[in-house]
Order: C-alpha cells, then sequence, then structure tokens
C-alpha cells in the first residue's frame, strides 16, 4: 500500500484545517495514522501535525496529495517541481497545476520561490534564469513556456484566521441573511474602509448601475471626495446612468429628484451616452464642462483610477469602456496592486470577475439586496469575506456619513 | 342566442374598465355589440357605454354576466336578489355569491341595500326585517340565515383611480423591483401617511420581526410616540423579540448596540418570554416596570391598539397572543373602523392575512427586502396599493425621519 | 482565576467538536490548557481530549461551560442538577436549562436520566418519584413543577457524524444553491426514502398548497399509494386547493387538465370549502363518494395519519382544520412517534414549525423552490438535513417514479 | 393653445392602445377632445378613434406626440421626417430619434419607407439615394450620415394581440409567479415550439451553464438532434461545462452520472477548457474525434450555428469565444434572420442582451428558476413574451418529451 508522510502546521485546529485533511483522506478511500500531535495551548502558538498517508494505488495518492496540499499540507521530502514545455500559444501542457487565491511556492532547483501574483485558476511559468515563477492564464502562455506539471515541488500556504480580527468577520461569516442589525454592521464596515485607509491600503469599489437607480449616487460621490476609494472597476452601465444623472438629473428616465417620480424611459440615457461619446469620453466631457457632477466626475477630479469593462448588455457604449473582454480583464488585474479591500456593491458579472482576480488576502465587502448574489460571493469564502443583504441607497447612505462624516 | 344589455359607468376608458369587459365577453366565446359609448372628453368625467352580450346559452351568458358585474357592469333590467337558507351552521347554500373587496350592493324587495363590511370572498346574508345585508365568513354563518344565491341583484362599485392621486401610487403601480429612488419613494409614503394622520384616518401597521432584527425597533418607537400608528397587527415573534430586546438589549442573541456582535443563540429570547410570562403579559409587564422600553411599551404608552394573532411556529407564546386563529382573524376585524392606512412590514403571513380583512378602499403600503412578498401583496392590487422592496431599518430609518422629523 | 475541566469524547476532529471547543474558549475571552489528547487512528474510532479551562470570572466560566456543554464537553466531577419550582402555570423558573434537539441527560439524585421527548427550546421538568426527566414547552408546565435550572448536571450527546453515511446528505451539506444535477440528487432522495421505509421508520410529509398548484398532487397521490407516506402535515390551503381539484378539476381556478388554461379566480376554491364543510370534514366527503380522488382522498383511502394546523390567513377553514395553534402543535407533537423522515415540501410556515418539534436524529429533506427557505431551514442544519432548491411539479413527478417506479 | 390631430386606427380598444393614449395626454398635463370613435363590433373588427390633443406650448406637445406615436398614433397631417448628420463617427446628431422594438415606417420624400432591421435604442440613418432607412447603433454611425432628428414623419407599427393567439400566451400574461400548473404550461410551451418549426421558423435558444450544472444537457441534446433548434447564443460557462462533461463526466466537478455525488472542484472545468484550446476550438475538437458527445457535439453534428460572447467573468475563454462584445453583438444580430421564436433558458445577462436585439414579433419564452430573471425579461413585455419559473432541468426534460416524444 503506497504511503507519504504529510506535515501540517499553523492553527490547523482552529482554522478547521486538520479536520478537513482528515475528512480529505477518509473521502478518498484511503487510510492514515497520526504520528506526532503537538496543539497550541494559547490561541496563538501554532500547532504541528504528522500524519502517515496510505492508499490503495498510487494514482490515488497523488490525487489526494494534490488535493492536501490545497489544505496547506507539505510533503515531508522535498522534491522541485516537474516541468513541461507549453503545446501551443494558448494551451498548456496536459497535467498543468491549477493555482488557488493562497500564496504559492515553486520549488525549483531546491530553492523555494513564491509564485507571481497570487491568481486563481491559472498554470505556474517557471523562467529558471531569473528565478522568476509566474501565475499565467491560458491567452497569456505562450508556445514553449515551461509550466508546472503535477503538484510536486508546490507548497500554498492558506490564509489563517488571524486574532487581531474584528468583530465584524467573525459575526457575518454566517450565511448571508437579511436578519442582521443593518445600522450596527454597516458602521463596523466603517470601521474595516478606516482601517484600510489608515494603513495606507488602496480600496477598491465594484459597482452596479443599482447605486445610480436607487438614488445612491451622492453619498458614494462623498465616499470618492473623502478619499475613501482609489479604484472603481464598473460597467458601462453605472457611467451611463451615472451620466445621464448628471446631464439630466434622471436614471432609466427617472427623476431622482424630490417629488418628481414621471418616467421618461429610456430617451435621456442615450441621450447621454450619445453627448459623451459627441465629447470624446468621461475625461473630456469633465473638461470641457459638460458634466458637472456625478460618480465619474468626482473620480476624475480626484484621480479615482476607474475601468469599465464592456458587455454584450451594453448600449454605447461609452468610449471608455474596454470592449474586449480579456483586455478588461488585463486592465483590472493591472491595477490591483497595493488594493488591500474590495467592496463589492450591486453588481453579480462584475463582483464575481473581481474577486475570481484577488488574492485570498484581500478583504472583500459584499452589498446587495439579492440574498442570492451575497451568498455566491461569500460562500467560496475565506475568513477575510463578509456579506450583507440590504439596500444600496440607504447603505451607501449610512456608511457615508459613519466614514465621512464624525459619527 | 341568448343576451342581456348591460352598461358601464364612470372612468371606463382610463381606468381600463372597458377593454377589461370586452375582453371577458369574447373569452367567454360571447360577442358584443356596442351600442352607445359616451367617452368623458376631460379626465374628471364619466364614461357610459351600452353593450348588447350574446352568449351561446345561457349558462354562459349567466357566468360571463357575473364576470362582468366584478368590473362593474350593470344588467339593465333590474332584478332582486336570490335567496337561500343556509343548510347548517358554517355551510352556505350551495351556488352562494361570492364577494369582492369592492363596495357591492343587494337588490332587496326594489331596494338597492350596501353589503356591510366589504370583506372579499365571503357570503351576502339578508336580514329582510331589518332592510341589512351582511358579509359573512363560513364560521360564521347559521343554519337558516337567507343568504344570496346567484349573481342577481348584485352591483358592484369598483374604486376608480381619481385625478387626485399623488404621484406615488401612480409611480409605484408598475411591478415590484428593486431599482427605485428609494429616498424619494420613501418621502411620498412619509407625505401619505401624513396626509392619512392629518385626514383623521387611523393608520394600522402590520409588522413582522424583522424591525427588530435588523434594529428597526427604535425608529418604529418613535413613529408610534408621533401619533402616526392607531393600529398594530403582528405575531408572537415580532412581540417577543422586541421584548427580549427591551430586557437584554439583544435580538436572537445579537447585541443591537454598537461594537456588540456576540451570539448569544436563542437564550434571551425565551427568557424574555418568560419574564413576560411572569408578569402576566405586556401590559402588566410595563405597568410592573418590568418592560421600561421599546415597540410595545410605546404601544401600551400611547394606547395603541394591539391584536398578536398566533401562529404554529410560535415560541411560547406570550399571553397577549390569540392561539385561535379564528378568534385572532375576528378581533383584528373589529379594529378595522376608521381604518385608512395599512402598512404591511416585513412579514408575508400577517400581511397577507390582513389584505383579505380590508376594503379596496383602504391605501395599503407594503415594504420588504423580498421582492415575492411585494409582488404577492401589490398584485391583486387595485390603484390604492403599492409597493417597495427595501430594507426594514433604514426603510424605518428614513420614513420615521421624514414623519416625525421637519424634513 | 476560576477553571473547570472538560472532557469530550467521540468524533471530536472529523465532527468538526475540538475545534469549536477551542474556539468558543477563545470568544468568551478565557483560555485553556490541552491536556491530554487521543486521536482515534482510524475513522470509526473515538478519539478523546481532556482540556482546562480558565475564564476570568466565575459568572463567564459558568456561561462558558454552558455552551460548551451544547457541543457535547463533560466537565469532570459529576453534579447533581439543581432544580427550582415553576412559579406560576406556565412561567418557569428564572434561571431554567433550555434544551437543544439534542439527546440530553439530567443527573438526578446521582443517576443519569434522558430526557423525553428530545424537543428544543424547552425546560426539563423532573419528577424524582418516577425518576423521569420531562421537555416542557411554556404552556406545559403547571405552578410547582421542579425544573431544571443552571447548567450543573446536565449532559447533552451531539448527533455524530456516521460513516455510514450515504453520498447525499455529504454532498448536498453545502449552501443551498440551484446548481445542482437535479436528476441524481433526487434519485438518492428516492434512495433515503425507501430506506427508510424499509427500516420501519414513518415517513412525515410536510406540504404546502404550491404541491397542488404546480399541478403535483398526482405524483404525490401515488407516493402515499405506495405506502412512503405515514403522517401529512399541512395547513387549510393544500386541503382546500387539493379538493377544488378533486371536485372541479381546477387549483385556484386554474384547470390543471392539458388544454385548459383558463382561470376562474377563487370562485371554485371557496365552492369546494363549502361543500366539504356542508358534508361535516374530509373523511366524511370520501365516506359520502363527494370526494372521490386527490391527495386527502388517498390520505383516508390509505390510512395516512394528517394534522391540518391553522393560519390567520385560511378561507374557511375546513372542519378538520384545529385552528387553535397551540392544540395543532401539540396533535403534531403526539403524531411523532416512529417518525425517522420528515420530508418538507413547499412550505415556510409548516415546515419551520415542524423542524422546531423534531429530535435532530430525524433525517430531513426540505425542497422548495425559494432559495430562502431551504437555507433557513437547513442553516440550524445538522448533519441529517439536506436542502434542494427545484420546482415542486418536476420534482414529485421525478421522486415517485423513482420511489414508486421500478427505475 | 397648440394642437394636433391623432389618429388611431386597430384593435385599439383590447390591445389596451386607447387607455394608454388618452392616459399620456393627461399625465403630460394636456388635454383632448374625442371626435370620432368607431369602436369594432366584432372582435375582428379594427376600432378608429380621431383626439385633438392641446398641451400648454409647443415643446410639450411634440414631447407628448412623439410618445404617442410609440402607441401608433399617426398625426394627421403627413409630414416628412427631418434629417441631420452624424457629427463623428460613433455619435448621432443630438436630437436623434430613438427607435423602440415595433416595426417603424419613415416618411422620405413623400414615400413611406420602413426602417430595417426592426432594433430598439437605435438611431434611423437614412440614403435618400438608394431610399432605405436602416437602425444602426452607437458604434455603427459614420459621420455625416443622414439620420432622423425629432419625430416628425415617423410611424410605429405596434404588434396587437391576434385572435389566433394560443391560450398560452394569454394564460402567462401575468406576472411572472412559481405557482403555475407547470406539466400543462410546459405541454403547451412545447406545442408552441412544434408551430414555430411547422411554420418554418427558425428557432433560437439562449442559454446559461445551469443547463449543464442541473444535468439538463442530455435532453437539450435531443431537442438539437430533433432539429428543434437552429440557433444557440451562448457565453463560455455553457460551452466549457457542456466539454466538461462530455470529456469527464462531470460539471463543475460534480459527476452527473447516477449514484456519484463526489465533488473534484474546478480540475475538470480548466482541463477541458485546455484539450479544446489544444484541439484549436470546439469544431476542430468534434472533427478530430476529442469531443464525441454533447450539446456542441450536437450542435457541430446538426449543423446549429452558434455564437459564444465573451464576459469578464470567463475562464479560458475557449477560442470559439468572441472577446469583443460589439463584435459579439453584431455576429448575434447577424444570425437573427428567420428566427421566428427564442427560447431563454438559465441566463440572465445573454438574455437581456439577446431580448434587446429582438424585434417584438419574435415569440419568446423565458424559463428560470430565479423569478427576478423571468420578471426583468417579460416586464417590458408585449403580447408576444412568456416567462414561466422552474428548474432547468425537469423543465427541459418535460419539454423535449413533449416536442421530441410522440406525447
Amino acid at each position: 500500500m503506497p504511503s507519504e508522510t504529510i506535515q501540517l502546521r499553523g492553527h490547523i485546529i482552529d482554522s478547521l484545517i486538520l479536520p478537513k485533511v482528515l475528512d480529505e483522506i477518509i473521502s478518498h478511500g484511503a487510510t492514515f495514522k497520526i504520528g506526532e500531535v503537538n496543539i497550541g495551548e494559547q490561541r496563538k502558538d501554532q500547532s504541528f501535525a504528522r500524519i502517515e498517508v496510505m492508499a490503495p494505488d498510487a494514482n490515488t495518492l497523488d490525487a489526494l496529495v494534490l488535493r492536501l496540499r490545497q489544505h496547506g499540507a507539505e510533503v515531508e521530502e522535498k522534491k522541485n517541481v516537474q516541468l513541461a514545455t507549453a503545446p501551443a500559444d494558448g494551451v498548456f501542457p496536459q497535467d498543468f497545476y491549477i493555482t488557488t487565491n493562497q500564496r504559492t511556492f515553486a520549488r525549483i532547483d531546491d530553492t523555494e520561490i513564491e509564485v507571481h501574483p497570487t491568481l486563481m485558476d491559472s498554470a505556474i511559468v517557471v523562467d529558471r534564469a531569473s528565478k522568476t515563477a509566474t501565475a499565467k492564464r491560458f491567452r497569456e502562455v505562450k508556445k514553449g513556456m515551461e509550466t508546472v506539471v503535477g503538484h510536486q515541488g508546490i507548497r500554498v500556504e492558506p490564509l489563517q484566521r488571524l486574532a487581531s480580527h474584528s468583530d465584524l468577520f467573525e459575526f457575518l461569516s454566517s450565511p448571508a441573511s437579511v436578519e442582521k442589525p443593518k445600522s450596527v454592521v454597516i458602521r463596523e464596515m466603517a470601521q474595516e474602509i478606516k482601517r484600510a485607509k489608515g494603513g495606507n491600503g488602496r480600496i477598491l469599489v465594484v459597482g452596479g448601475p443599482a447605486i445610480v437607480h436607487t438614488g445612491a449616487g451622492e453619498h458614494f460621490e462623498k465616499l470618492i471626495a473623502g478619499g475613501f476609494v482609489q479604484r472603481l472597476f464598473a460597467g458601462n452601465a453605472l457611467a451611463a446612468h451615472d451620466l445621464e444623472n448628471a446631464l439630466f438629473g434622471t436614471s432609466l428616465g427617472v427623476n431622482l429628484e424630490e417629488g418628481g417620480l414621471a418616467r421618461q424611459g429610456t430617451q435621456n440615457y442615450l441621450r447621454a451616452i450619445n453627448a459623451v461619446c459627441g465629447a470624446g469620453g468621461i475625461r473630456p466631457a469633465v473638461a470641457s464642462g459638460l458634466v458637472k457632477r456625478g460618480i465619474f466626475y468626482q473620480c476624475v477630479k480626484h484621480g479615482v483610477d476607474f475601468v469599465l469593462a464592456g458587455s454584450i448588455r451594453d448600449d454605447g457604449p461609452l468610449p471608455d469602456v474596454i470592449t474586449d473582454v480579456l483586455e478588461a480583464q488585463k486592465a483590472m488585474r493591472a491595477k490591483l496592486d497595493g488594493v488591500t479591500m474590495a467592496v463589492m456593491m450591486g453588481t453579480m458579472l462584475h463582483s464575481i470577475a473581481v474577486a475570481n482576480l484577488l488574492p485570498a488576502t484581500v478583504k472583500m465587502l459584499c452589498i446587495d439586496i439579492n440574498p442570492a448574489v451575497v451568498a455566491k460571493l461569500t460562500e467560496r469564502g475565506n475568513f477575510q469575506t463578509v456579506g450583507l443583504v440590504t439596500d444600496m441607497e440607504p447603505f451607501l447612505r449610512e456608511l457615508t456619513s459613519c466614514v465621512v462624516g464624525d459619527r
């Protein structure tokens, strides 16, 4: 019966790593012997366990160890990664190692090298000369690139829950539910955002058009003006509706000012797109004085870097929209440096797309009135993701008041 | 081919009555000749149409005319209602006329008498001596009561859209959607509530426990203290959670105060129920000083009449809960006099139950974060019902600020 | 610093009990020393851990140990429970112990006695003479009854995940999601139902009116006729719609037969209720030949015990409906003996109510097209509850075909 | 007071056109005099109304008439359209006429010309030499193109409800609801699909990955093999999951075969993409024998034209995916010729995108388990769109059995 000895280190009890590992072993039809267990007495102490894993055949053992590595298990005897060359542009070797969003190390020529960036669902391309290991997506790989295959020589360092975590992440780790004390949670979220700003991290907002439709644009503008947003990723719709509001005071033809609930259909929406097309884009439209207010006006004025990614639903789209989705992904990835917090608001498509690009270390706040969206974003979750099911306008009203105001 | 001539009067064009009537006729396989059409030139003017309806057989004609009466059609030749006696307690004659929530008149001995109360899904019991016609539910009918059968002699006066309606009801008549300018809509709702109070109407609130869970209790208290609530219909859960909050500062064990997100499970919830059971109920618990704050404290202090209806989910329940559902229905109906506005918040069960008891003339505001609940309540709708999909805490925060504050 | 030594036994690693216990300790601001850990080498082996828990003060320690007991922790020195008398009918002593849905033992006069029934959110009333311990709900307690207070002397035996569990419960333990291979899951559910029947367990179905509205009644009838349902708990609506269908072939006026999509409103619904009221209830209506088909016809014919619990939304209700909700709870509890599987379909109110009455050992299958309902029922979950988000008609079509047919 | 006389023709009563027109007039603060009303006696007869519209000022009148034209109103005095040249590539003249999805005619040099294609939210570009009028989207317009401005000379011919419509479209015109007799509705949908095929119309399916996740792929394959699908529009996810299933028998790592509910994460999904990338795309992968079954295998084998549109969520994507969203829109529009029925299943993004491209004459069936998606697609609705809230796998199982089988 083939066997291998693995080691687990860290907060393997309270991060639930040990039980998950044992579960995996059993589920694969393998068995285990626990050799040594050294459980930290205090929460801050690290624990250690050495486990011998026995599987019915070598293939099963291989597949199992691959899974255990995802949980941070190290195989005792250290080996180098195995490499194969990419057979064509855009094609990985058949058995390529698939990355997670956790920190990952590849042992190359007996030295462990960290893989950059931390990017899930990618392959690892190795350059032995420069001693670098790079996570690459399908379209980025070129024929002949040396790519890690199998799982040998790979070590994953899963994010561990820290004692320093605020109440918020503990509290909201339960399934998405509408039954939360909203005001309290929003105040905690405001604290997280202030903390992120204080720590010189960059804050990324991913936003959908509901921000404008629900009348929350004015609150969001204050957040930007207050310096609490460094990056804004969105689609054509958020921008077009914001510009409609800036130019005509309406959103989808609905007057957002008090007392005026008349509808005017999509006329203003399309005329706003046309006007900004005529100006040559958002920045020139702000520069020329055509656009004098709104979310994107504030972005331009306060130097917030925005990326607008196209979708097949788009009307127009605005000249600023990157209509090629791979280019849009690339543009977003290029703007993730230094981002320590991501706030996802009112968009499933963009939120999931961006979540797929983020390393597990970035804290994520997900807010949507649709429980399914919040569940989808948090269920993949790590200890760093929290979700709140609530309405956009009052959420941003309260959040902004806590973050920007003196509350 | 049997035929009958019907008349339509009122705002039959813009209330969509005429087209609906013509549709019904065609749908039943009948045909029509429009004899006279007199369409009001101005919106305030009434219109009139006389239509001859021809059906293939008498049964179809009967069934059709029954439907047309629901739309307000009058059959030209006026006949008296037909009566049959109830065969047993709780049982109507087989072909009993089923009421709607619209004003209804029964022609008895050549005189039209209005049916009271206006209550849907009931039978009409007639007392010829006192010349009264009463809507009765199943369990209220006694053997031998004279009950209207068939549809002859019945006239329904459907509620018609009035020019005087505010923007709100026009605007929100579209399907429930989360994409509304929330702040503007809430301000309009606040206007409606102020108008209802100013017009000396009574305001009924139907509320679910989400009011407390989301931390909206404090806002609701202000609404009560401000005199904007005369009736509160709810279940055991709203009261028990409110009392848990009043006694322990938690809701389902979640601390509603800032900074304290620790969970303590259902302990406090059950201890609060026990404590109020020990006091003998809500009113004695307030009187004795055990309960010193909260929604029900404010109800007792400000004389708001509340009805707590039982459900099979109830824990406890509190001594104030009416555990027999028919008794609870009766208690609610007894408190509907003078109610001109009903605000349904965060409960499907109670909202639908109460909506079934209300005449069409009562304006209804339905607020829930679940679009399905709002859709269910508004789809039955008449021009007097509006729904808003939003979160309870910020909704009540904003509404209260508009209604009670000077905004 | 006050301390207490606790012991954990069983599958404390793979049932995640140990990490949860350590987490609880830290979360309460306490610390721990792990004295002895004995981890089972094979999955079937039991593990053992002895942990010294130190808290800043006695109150915190008490509260903490209370929590740890919920996870199965035993305090080393065995003490008897503390008792106090109920101060009035329907009122427990202030500090009464609150039960869970797990097997529970109370040490009385140095003997451990199991508490019956296993019923959550209850108090434990002790009769020293007969050496019995009974879980009682609020309205069941009488003045003077001896009731357990505090947590001393109580041992909880949490349900542990068994190796013998089928794939189904492992697989569906993830959050409710619509993205499941439906046909496969339904076939596994069918296996569970067959297994339950084979094991001489009783199968309880809790059903809502969607069974009839979606046209699934005919499938459900086959399940009953096949002997796969021993208990049916529902509300007035399921019965009334089933009877409408049996008498008129419609559900809410919608013809369920092919080709006939005409609507006839609530007429037939109310006439069906009236007809069955006239017959004196469901059983006499079947006996007299008035009702010749349908779900409740099959229940009567095959001796399925049904309980219809009232709600304030009820029309009628039918004579069979228990209109007092406490009586209805009592009637349901009286019919739980021998039930080993509960299938909840298409009703939130009744499903939650019944789930609150079931011990953790009863397997629960929850099926609803609304993800929120499934989430609500499974999130409380233990290893024995699984949920599926799907549509009622095709679910029951497929399930019945698997269970009754030879597939 | 400026005034204009409009004419309405057609089924203006039962298509609700007349009341909507009168409503619009009042809502714009204008008044009307009804000159002549000629209501068809039989349903098949056309009606006619001549209405004088008076507005406080010319601007309001203009805006109002613009709206009335959307409802099919004709202004009595026939004028030619007004034209202006596009100021730059991708920019329309400021006051450009915005099209709907209804048939539209432009009067040019005293001749009415139909605008092609029927495409909403576009401008109308006129070529006087060739006497053509073309609907163009933003990015299609070139500097100098003659574009219709204002609304003069435009006539819209709204789709009118036909007596020949089947029950289905009448019945399902009510708001999206889960409470429908599913089996009956699906059989009616099957009839519509057979009718569309029989009428030599092309059937377009727009599908999401839930088709594969829920295990409905095998049913869909039969629909394709039976010749009931001519066009398939989807995203990378549907194709990638179908190919994962074809190559590995799993969907997102979940084994779709009976009995195997083990999860293997996203491994197979990414390996399937890589394998098809290696083959050079879907068609070569089928040709080479790599892919031997599945939805796209059937598409290739039966000559179904498919378009895969990119999104920023895509993994890979497959070589067949059009990553530029404007190119993808163009590719879809190029394949709409002859399409008379569109079946939208399990995707909000693609369904809305395609719905925006379809003329009102194409019948739409929208199926999703999420009521919000169905509501979104049907609320824009005309008499030709119906929605059903149900689960994908059983839906396709039943539909295919009705359409392909002999049921």
